[in-house]
């Protein structure tokens, strides 16, 4: 299942960008499984990585590869995460990398390789090397939808996001793709993200922007709590739409890029949630009145985590209860209960730390039969806000995850 | 469904404690859902409260008088949880308290009140007050099997464990019981345990060895990670075993207490999660090689509160993956993986980080196919150990949880 809207826009092709995809049967006939990414030379690239201590080999390599030089090729595979494999893993990871850096006269350090898939497997590089040419023959500007199919696991459906700004007579296109969430075998869910600009964003700046738009997309997303090994969201600046390099955050233009980057992030991420393991609710979690960010995330987490919330949201219960019991358990020093408000959309279920005596059944029911559902919680201490999205917890979640390995 | 040997053991009776039951109509009718424990005068009391800062109002007005008094009466009610319910909450909690106090002629600051149940409602405080005499008419020596099932609210079995220890020509009997894990109604899990010893304890002692027992037990159990508001654990010692009384940790019987303690309770918290929502498996997850205690619980908690490993026990699956990618996520400060070993009972899965090349899916299944399975996780790094115990995650918990209030 996937909850609303998950249409994939126009992608706008991003001068500078050229995709290629192939099949090169990592784990399945007759699915495109290798993608390869194309970066214009002079392009900056910025990236962020899993927090995992068991990342997997690909995210060490790229996150090495990153330090040492300007990416101009991304090569991505569906079907094997190369998690979890040890020192053959890290070889596979470098050798698919020499293997792209030799076809197209680069150095292979200018290589960052992504895996997603089944993990604690070894990854077939010889399919995948022989992928490779296949992959460069079908370069093109204008394959960003296939892109999105050709990263897909088990997601339902391709995730992109793709925008026009205009700034100071300059006109810029930022498009991306993401990928996750689907878990029909049972691997780690993981997540890929891929977006370009053709602006020219020093390497910086670019990945102040890229920081700032994934702590309040893809960090504010939560589908069973499970960070995987192999997370990884990449935002290339091709330069190739000209104009005057965006060097630095005080630039009067920064708060625009900053703005149209969040607004693609965002949709991204939340298409991930949107098309949930199970999903038949996409609820956004919203904790105001905050002494400091930190513990409105807290809480916010705290019930998006709730299997207890979950299922019920699932059931279409506005079960209270079950939230301010989370809201208790989030660990915030001194909370003073009788300071809660709990609202569903506008409904207002709980107020002053108890049942809101306005509240009726027939109102609370009325938002959960809505497919999209908004938590909102003041704990009336602060100023701080943050917000979190997250879908239900239904029976196909634990199909999907208690699948065998077939 | 519950996991393995939940079955009652011969319910020794605790000289200075006596039981009564009754039917009090709190939300059901035919259930007895009253229980008055009685106390002799000189037993000392320790107990220890949940840390949800919704915490119910049977739980501020105990935590109050114990502070204040030493209880003669445990007042307990299911079917209603008097949380989330406000002043009025408190006022029908120290009612409660007043009734039994003018009744049995003791101050009202000498009753300690427990509920559980529905949260969110308000106690039907005149209906358990015209409960109260039948309770106090029954009371009895030999009611401690009566009263596991009184407490129970959708626990599917009731939960005993009794003891007789034997101390220096001394006999004393220890007997408990608790109560937790069911959630047929949409409500919070409430988890409750009452235990009580004929032996002459001091009142700091008694703490001393409630709180050890119970970090040992009840604090090392999940089932889907949502702390209640309810949580209560109620440790007496009436002393009319006679002896010396216990009055130091330095008393040369205080480690066998403190073993015998912990036994009991290890038993009381362990049937809680075989009896747990939907449990089709009794897990261990034992963590060791850590270089402190609160890692090893860190990697133990996360490893026993992931739906995907949750969900891949229940099918069976020995998805190591899914267990580096929790240890991964345990926030294990430098994490050296390739020191991380991983066993499914005696079979071992992860070597060194990776996949163990002499492990067999035959091996593997087997283990899995047992409903009681120990995870071992050595880390590595140090000698500090932990031990969490947990249940899987099916179709009928979210069943369970899911079904609306009806």
């Amino acid at each position: 299942m996937a909850v609303g809207d998950l249409q994939m826009p126009v992608m706008q092709p991003v001068q500078g960008v050229r995709i290629g995809i192939a099949e090169s049967y990592i784990r399945y006939q007759n699915r495109r499984d290798l993608v390869v990414f194309e970066l214009a030379e002079g392009s900056t690239t910025a990236a962020v990585f899993t927090q995992n201590s068991f990342c997997a080999a690909p995210v060490l390599v790229a996150r090495e590869h990153l330090g040492l030089n300007s990416p101009r090729y991304l090569v991505i595979n569906t079907g094997n995460a190369n998690a979890g494999t040890g020192p053959q893993g890290l070889k596979n990871a470098n050798a698919s990398c020499e293997a792209l850096a030799a076809l197209t006269q680069t150095q292979s350090n200018q290589i960052l390789p992504f895996s997603t898939g089944v993990i604690g497997e070894q990854l077939p590089i010889d399919r995948l090397v022989a992928g490779l040419p296949a992959a460069l023959k079908a370069l093109d500007e204008n394959a960003w939808t296939e892109a999105a199919h050709g990263i897909m696991t088990t997601d339902t459906l391709p995730k992109g996001a793709s925008e026009i700004l205009m700034l100071n007579g300059d006109t810029y296109t930022i498009t991306g793709i993401s990928k996750g969430a689907g878990m029909i075998r049972p691997n780690m869910a993981t997540m890929l993200s891929f977006v370009a600009t053709d602006a020219p964003i020093a390497r910086d700046v670019l990945q102040t922007l890229l920081t700032n738009a994934v702590n309040q997309s893809f960090n504010r997303i939560t589908i069973d709590g499970d960070t995987s090994t192999n997370d990884a969201c990449v935002l290339v600046a091709t330069g190739k739409a000209g104009g005057d390099v965006l060097s630095s955050v005080t630039d009067n233009r920064y708060s625009d890029f900053e703005a149209a980057f969040n607004r693609v992030f965002l949709r991204l991420a939340q298409l991930i949630v949107r098309d949930g393991e199970g999903a038949t609710k996409f609820m956004t979690v919203r904790v105001e009145g905050g002494a400091n960010t930190q513990e409105c995330c807290d809480v916010a987490y705290r019930v998006a985590h709730s299997p207890l919330i979950k299922t019920a949201f699932f059931a279409s219960d506005p079960n209270w209860g079950r939230i301010v019991c989370a809201i208790g358990n989030a660990g915030v020093n001194s909370l003073d209960v009788s300071n809660v408000q709990v609202f569903l959309d506008d409904v207002q279920i709980v107020k002053d730390g108890g049942a809101n005596p306005e509240y009726t059944e027939a109102a609370g029911a009325a938002v959960m039969a809505q497919p999209e559902i908004g938590i909102r919680i003041s704990l009336g201490r602060g100023e701080a806000v943050d917000t979190v999205w997250t879908c239900d917890f239904s029976y196909d979640y634990v199909k999907i995850n208690a699948d065998y390995r077939s």
